[in-house]
Formats: C-alpha cells, sequence, structure tokens
C-alpha cells in the first residue's frame, strides 16, 4: 500500500507575521494598485482602531479607498455582488481585506469577479473558473480560517439555499499581514470558535486519502497546540504569545501543509457544518464542534486504526471512546457547544436532515448518505 | 518574552511529488521556454536512466536542449561560469536541473547569472545581488538538501578558498519535480548523508532565534520522523514508502516551515562542515554528522533548556549528554562519521582551525570564536 500519495503544493503567499507588521502594508498595497477597495464587516475593527491604522496606511501610501463595509459573519453572496459593483464603478485596482475568514473570503471572489467579469454565484458554483483575478492584500483579525494563506473561499446564498467551497489558484492572497495583537479584542466565544475550526481543519486533512507519516505527526502537533495554547489563551485573552501561537497554527492548519502527500482532504464535517449555519446563521466553529464528535463516533468502527492513532497521539488513549470524551470536553472546556441542545436546536434535527438530503452533503473520503445523517443527528441532538 | 519573533515567509515554488511526476516535465518546461539548459552531473542519472526521462520528455515536448554535464558533489564555481557561457551562447531560455542538490544549487546561480549578466562568484559574495533569473525547472534524484523548495545556494571556489551560501528570492525554482522512485538507486552512504543533512537542517533552525511551540513540536517531529524511517531505509534501500517518507521530510526541513516564527537559523555547524568540505572535499553530510554532536556538547552549558526539550522530544531522556550519545549512535548505525577519525583527518585539526579562523566561521544565533574552535575540533577528533 502507498502512504504517501501523488500530491501537488503551490502557495505563494507572502505572509507577514508579528506585531507591527502593518507599518509595511501602505507599501505593499501601493505596489499592486493605486485605488484600494476596502472590504471590512460589522464595525468592530473601527471600535478597535484596526481600521484607521489600515487606512493611515493606505493614505500615507497614496492609495485612494473605496470602502465596502458591513459584510456578514456568515458572508452572503449579496454582499459580494454590491462589493463588485462599487469597485467596478470606482475602477479598483486592488482589493484590502480587513478581517476574518467572512471578509478575506467575500474579498477573494470579489477579485475575481471584478477581473473576470463573472457572476460571483457562478464562481461559488462551480460553473465557471476565473483565470485571473485582481490583486488580493489581507489584514488578518481573526484566528480561524486559514484563508489568510489559501487559495478557498466559502460563501452562502440565502435565495437558493446553498453555503459552498470554491478553490482556485488565482484566489490566492497575494499578502496576508497577521498581526496577533490585532486579535486581542476577539471575545471568548469567537476566539474558541476559532481554535475549534483550526483543529477541525487539521481533522479534515487527517481523514484524506493518505497516511504520510510526517504528515501525520505534524497534523498532531497542529491539533495538540491548539488544544494546549487554545486552553491558556480561553484563561488569559490578552496575552500576545498566546495569540501569536493559535493565530499561526491556525494559518499551519489550513495552508496546504496539512494535504502534503495526501489526495485531498474529507470535507464532510465542514460540509453538514455549513448546513446548519445556513439554516440557523449558526457561527462555522460552533457548528464543527457540534458535528466533529459525532462523525467520529459514526467511523470508529469504519476506521478504528485511524482514530486510534489520533486518540493515542492527542490525548495518549487508544480507546477511541475516551479519546472523542476528551476532544467533546475540551471544546466544552473552552465554551463551544458539542450538541445541538446547547444551542437550542435539539428540536430541528428533521428540518437539518432534509437540508442534507437535498444538498446531498457527504465527505469526499468518507461518503454519507441517509443512514448515516439519521446516526449522525441523532448523535449530535 | 516575546516566544514567537516577528517573521515572513514566502515560497512560491509549485512541487509535483509521487511516482511518474515527470510524465508532466514536459509540458512544464514548454510553459517557461523554448531551449533547455539541462544540468547534470557526473553520469549516474545516465547510467540510471533518470536522464533519458528527461530527455524524452523535453523531445517530446519540443524543448530544444543543451547540456551542461558534471557538475561535482561539492559544486564549483568552475562550472558555474562554464554552464553560464554555454548557456549564453546557446541562447537557453530556462534550466533543467537534474541531480541532487550540488546540481540544483549550481542551476540556480547560471540561471541568475544568464538572467542579469552578474558574475557568478559576485553573487555567491553577496557582493551583487540579482533582482530576476531565467526560470529554473528540477528533477530531483537525491533527498537531502532541501534545495528543490527554497531560494538558497550553496557553491565551493577553490581558489579563493571559500565555500559560501546566498538566499534571494529570485532563487527560488519555478517547479520542482520529486518522484521518490528516482531515489531508489542512491547508494548507502549518500542515503546516510541525507538523512543526516535533513536533520541538520532542522536543527539550525532549532538553534536559531525564537522559540515558537508549534514549530519545535513540528521541527521535532521531522527529525524523529527522519531517525525512525531513516533506520527502517538502511535496511531496505528500494522500498518506496521509505524513499518517499525521507523525501518529503527533506523538503520540510528547510523549505521555510522550520523558520516560521524564527528570526532566521543558527547555519554554525553548517558552515564549520562547509570549511571541511572545501578542504577535504568531504561529503556534506558527513562532515554534519560529525560537527553536530561536538556543537551540542560544546552548547550543552549554555543553552541547557534548549537542547534538554530537543534530546527529550527525540530520545525521551531530558539528560542532554545521554541525548546527545544517542544522536551519535544513531548516526553511527547509519553509517555516517561521528569523529574526524573515522574518516581519517584526525590529524587536521591545525588546518582546520586555520580555516575556521580565515573564513571567521559563525553561527548567526551563537557566535563561534577561536576558543570555541578550539573545543569544538577536540571534540570532533
Amino acid at each position: 500500500m502507498r502512504k504517501i500519495e501523488n500530491f501537488e503544493a503551490y502557495n505563494p503567499v507572502k505572509l507577514h507575521f508579528g506585531k507591527g507588521v502593518t507599518d509595511k502594508l501602505g507599501d505593499s498595497v501601493k505596489n499592486y494598485g493605486n485605488k484600494a477597495l476596502l472590504v471590512y464587516g460589522k464595525g468592530s475593527v473601527k471600535q478597535h482602531g484596526y481600521y484607521d491604522i489600515v487606512v493611515e496606511q493606505l493614505k500615507k501610501a497614496g492609495v485612494d479607498i473605496v470602502e465596502y463595509p458591513g459584510i456578514k459573519p456568515n458572508p452572503v453572496i449579496e454582499d459580494v455582488r454590491e462589493a463588485v459593483k462599487k469597485g467596478k464603478e470606482n475602477n479598483v485596482d486592488v482589493i484590502v481585506a480587513l478581517g476574518g475568514g467572512s471578509v478575506i473570503d467575500s474579498s477573494k471572489i470579489i477579485a475575481a469577479s471584478l477581473a473576470t467579469g463573472i457572476e460571483p454565484w457562478e464562481i461559488m458554483m462551480w460553473q465557471k473558473h476565473p483565470d485571473k483575478s485582481l490583486p488580493v492584500i489581507c489584514v488578518l483579525t481573526l484566528a480561524a480560517t486559514g484563508t489568510e494563506m489559501n487559495a478557498a473561499a466559502v460563501v452562502q446564498n440565502n435565495e437558493t439555499g446553498q453555503k459552498n467551497g470554491y478553490v482556485n489558484p488565482v484566489l490566492f492572497p497575494k499578502e496576508s499581514f497577521l498581526d496577533p495583537s490585532f486579535t486581542l479584542t476577539v471575545p471568548a466565544d469567537y476566539t474558541a470558535y476559532g481554535i475549534v475550526d483550526l483543529i477541525a481543519h487539521a481533522l479534515e486533512n487527517y481523514f484524506g486519502k493518505g497516511e504520510p507519516p510526517v504528515i501525520d505527526a505534524i497534523t498532531f502537533e497542529i491539533i495538540k497546540n491548539a488544544v494546549n495554547s487554545g486552553e491558556k489563551l480561553m484563561k488569559d485573552l490578552s496575552n500576545y504569545n498566546l495569540r501569536a501561537d493559535i493565530m499561526l497554527d491556525a494559518t499551519l492548519a489550513l495552508n496546504g501543509l496539512t494535504q502534503y502527500g495526501k489526495a485531498g482532504g474529507d470535507w464532510g464535517v465542514h460540509a453538514v457544518g455549513h448546513e446548519i449555519s445556513l439554516l440557523f446563521d449558526t457561527p462555522h466553529g460552533a457548528t464543527l464542534s457540534i458535528v466533529y464528535p459525532a462523525w467520529l463516533k459514526l467511523h470508529k468502527n469504519k476506521i478504528p486504526g485511524r482514530i486510534s492513532k489520533l486518540t493515542n497521539a492527542l490525548f495518549e488513549t487508544p480507546d477511541v471512546d475516551k479519546g472523542i470524551l476528551k476532544l467533546e470536553e475540551f471544546f466544552t472546556s473552552i465554551g463551544s457547544p458539542v450538541r445541538l441542545s446547547d444551542i437550542g436546536l435539539e428540536n430541528e434535527t428533521g428540518k437539518i436532515f432534509e437540508q442534507l438530503r437535498k444538498n446531498k452533503v457527504s465527505g469526499m473520503n468518507h461518503q454519507l448518505n441517509d443512514e448515516d445523517y439519521k446516526t449522525l443527528l441523532e448523535l449530535m441532538r
């Protein structure tokens, strides 16, 4: 059996990491354009002063600014469309994304649509593929999704009832600025959801096809670090070192590294989680801490060796039941839900079941069928 | 204390990894040029058929070939100059490097010199910095140096008595083809030297400034994997899985990953090793298995915590003396020397001392002075 699958790796994102790195933001953006579309969310970046830092940088470098604020935590295609319209009207030549996953994911699709004229939802539906993009520069304010160093974007369409992911190398940001002190103000709940999200990314790749020894080991270290430093961070939210630790960890979990030697990841848990977010606007990370334990229980007899290797590495127990319980306890300890009942959705399993069926939700390595949906939902309830 | 140092990360190399990946080589090269300078070594690539595979690929894609064979295991600036001359005369527009570290390192400098007209040794001496390069495509035949996915090159000048390393983002290969089956024919000694080299790369970065928890942990896993799979590989040289395992490990050890969160690496051991190679044409990896144990002994009282963390992770002992002995035993077990006497150089310490002094050899994080040279050489003898 071949343990290391054939793979391709490519990631041209330039990362600037550390305290004060946005000092170079203006000059970097100026290298790519003269008129920036500044995309951000619901105002917390203004409240905490990150907006002012970015605007001052752009102004100092002589970059004109057009703004698109108001991106929602579960980003919607309407905002992407409106931003494209605004970008086109104003002839912007570079996108500056100030925020977390929702802002950056939206910005990637905005940029690709602006450069090619393709309607944004056609991109998200994999119907038309952009062959170029406007340059995207990220200023990250949330450690979670890894989007700052990958070529993926997730956007939802409330009209059609779909939340899709799209991946294309043209979506890679050109440069990403990661100042951990920009995450010092993230509240406890979203800090926890970010930790869950990064762990889930490492797990999705771990459960993809292929068992490369060194990548398995590295993936475990990424998760162990999230557990160890995550626990500390939740008790000390304004600790720079711990914020930096988790920020770096989140980038590593989904910048391609954990996919080396793999024929792709699984992504079944994310797929289920997305449907819950779509139906109830549940924060992404909160869905993952509910779905993953259930998914592991569903698969514990199908892939016992793989799950046992995981629980052994993370919690020093080859007993998968004990290991899964430990993971649940960790999620609970940082304040992320592990059952639908924790977020008042225990009576919605019928609705979720229909949604999973409608969108034929599945993993790529481990398929899910109707029977699996039922078992999963029972375990999640 | 800040544990995670500010850093930049950037690595645009496209990696093709796995059995049969060179099936796409011709088309890839054709994207970059029509006339390739094919650089290779002393003939083993012909003997084992890799040369034929590459030439067939290039011909099929309609790429004209000019050849520069004969690159030496410790590559010399004369070959680089001659290859530049040949490339210029023939107007090549892309470089195909078929070989290990010496061939690829030489090719990087050939490509940069061809694109800019800068004299190769002026590049190696950091006197003039190329701002562009011809595209370099690598076909790797030896798991060791990591050069296939980084922007560094080491070349020596026998006339001036210097062996220098140069780093510049323009040196990144465009694409690298890593088929582990191309390494199945590497003999035992060079297989061992490659394992030593990759371990030394991880260690050089570990001993750089900064203690990022997740990167420390990842670095340990890279080394542990080299030890575990390396031991097995030495007993089973034609095992594809083990060759793939070590090949991937070597790339990870020096593709930038182990430098995340660090303000550079140390590189003192490499610097000492280079001088020995220069004086006695000793294989690079063989010098490192001699110098590293001595360097660790020299530093065990200066940075006990750091070395103890390492020995604990690798060999489950916080006792640095025991840990260093374990590392020596591992090097010995795979057939790499751990003392100068193992390669008949025990009476050359005076000559090496003078050479270290002459070239002011030192690490970047941990300085070395004359007294250190003496202690090191005594420990290495």
